[in-house]
């Protein structure tokens, strides 16, 4: 049995502690106002590689056996989860290979370089991504850590919830972006098992709602396309992320860029720190539903901070 | 006497403490290896209005009879010193009246006057600013609250040091940047009161420079003309900032446009969080003179985080 449980993600926040920042609670007195209630901003952004993907890959590499990391760890990645493996893995003192597509962006490669991973490029296709991955690992006998369907995965993005219940009680509700689901599964399983009865609703952008569809019809539904500024959240549901965000989740709402980007420079100016369009979905997500958010006690995960400051939307 | 000394320090912050968060220290891994040394930023972007200034705006506010406030406060700033004057106006229930140069940006006027303050616009120089200051506070008989060169202002700024000295034990250096040299002097004050020997350095531009050259020459220099980015470091000393800085100051060190933003940049990207380029003068300087710092234990303080987000450097 491979699902995740109290225990499992409690000996994963032990796990992963040493390697991981706890990340600050950030309140907004002028947001507080505005929207007329009570909001902490859980600064995942401040994490370790700048995103909470730190967390489960962190988690992943270190509930691996010694023996088969001897040949290293891989997975395909453009974003976040591509410098968080290759952290972790360093970390671990583990070899790491990510494939990345050809185009992306210089400064993300770097990091992923820093961090002394291998960068395999290939087209900028999810086919391309998946079919040199699979030869690499074919190759090499490395293992492949998938970026969210995974219960080592979702147990190590499930502390960055239990690090909020530890320090808010009565919250009325969590929030958390959706994209493949990893961060959003562990945080309804964080609230199941740590919190008393605070209901967990997920933020979705407009141009890549197959969570929404998905759980609205009851199966998994695919992206044909996606259009969305928030580049962290493009991927689809997988079977693992599915079965708890369907039994689990309160609400998932649905936000057009344009909120994004609104929430996302309110976010900049007002509480002076760098998030990235993802992270912005969950305010987004509060401003558009606000009078049903009045005077509730809620929690908002800001995903992470890695943007192209010399390229913004604002 | 009106000279500031370790129990007035003590009182301006005990005053001033229910108004103004106490903000955090932050660290950067990454900085930290690059430049060899231990750097904690305190992050007074993250203060109320976003600035330091709310500090001595404040503590002078707090200090005034009842009787004398009853005909209200005025100011004249195009930058923090007029959303600190809002804010600590507004919070003590007295009328404030900023004057405020017609080409100021509309952020910061908005911001002025959502604190409820009123703005008389005037002509874009120092002369126009002084007259119709002047004519206002003769008509008025409100009470001009200098933004730097007043006892009052300085025990306010005093109390950012405080709270460093408070956290962080055994420092080498702090350094503050330097403009009209309030938050440089209380900085100074601090250091002397609350510190085991901490030397404290100024950070300059050296487009604005004449805190260097006075303190080079041991008389107040003024500035001809001004030409840099860190727009709230364009001011020149008063008397009251020169006697202190030339009494304890370790060193001015100046630092370029270039560099500045250079700072600005490596802030916002590695630590996720927004400061002005008169913030990022200090970073600058540690990697200018970076060999003087290797191994040395140093706090920072970024100043603010009022910077235009639609207009940035980079």
């Amino acid at each position: 049995m491979n699902a995740v449980n109290e225990e499992s993600i409690i000996l994963a926040h032990t796990r992963i502690q040493p390697h991981i920042h706890r990340t600050p609670l950030f309140t907004s007195r002028f947001l507080n106002e505005y929207l007329e209630s009570e909001l902490y901003f859980k600064c995942e952004n401040f994490q370790m590689t700048g995103s909470f993907k730190v967390r489960g890959a962190t988690n992943s590499i270190l509930k691996l056996d010694e023996k088969i990391l001897e040949k290293g760890v891989a997975t395909h990645s453009s974003g976040n989860h591509a410098q968080a493996i290759a952290y972790a893995a360093k970390m671990a003192k583990v070899a790491a290979t990510v494939v990345m597509p050809k185009n992306s962006v210089a400064i993300k490669k770097a990091a992923v370089r820093d961090y002394g991973a291998k960068i395999i490029e290939c087209e900028p296709t999810q086919e391309s991504r998946e079919l040199t991955l699979q030869k690499f690992i074919e190759q090499s006998g490395a293992v492949f850590i998938h970026p969210f369907n995974d219960y080592s995965v979702i147990e190590g993005q499930a502390t960055c919830a239990k690090e909020i219940f530890e320090e808010l009680h009565e919250l009325d509700y969590v929030i958390s972006p959706v994209g493949g689901g990893g961060l959003l599964s562990g945080t309804l399983l964080s609230a199941k098992y740590f919190s008393n009865d605070t209901k967990v609703i997920a933020a979705e952008p407009q141009g890549a709602d197959d969570a929404y569809r998905s759980w609205k019809s009851g199966n998994i539904q695919k992206n044909a396309f996606t259009k969305t500024i928030a580049d962290g959240l493009l991927t689809s549901l997988g079977d693992k992320t599915f079965s708890i965000i369907r039994e689990y989740v309160h609400e998932i709402i649905t936000v057009s860029d344009e909120e994004i980007i609104k929430a996302m420079k309110m976010v900049w100016e007002r509480m002076k720190i760098i998030i990235e369009p993802s992270s912005a979905c969950t305010l987004a997500a509060v401003i558009k539903q606000n009078p049903a958010f009045k005077g509730k006690k809620i929690a908002l995960i800001l995903t992470g901070g890695n943007v192209d400051i010399t390229n913004l939307p604002f």
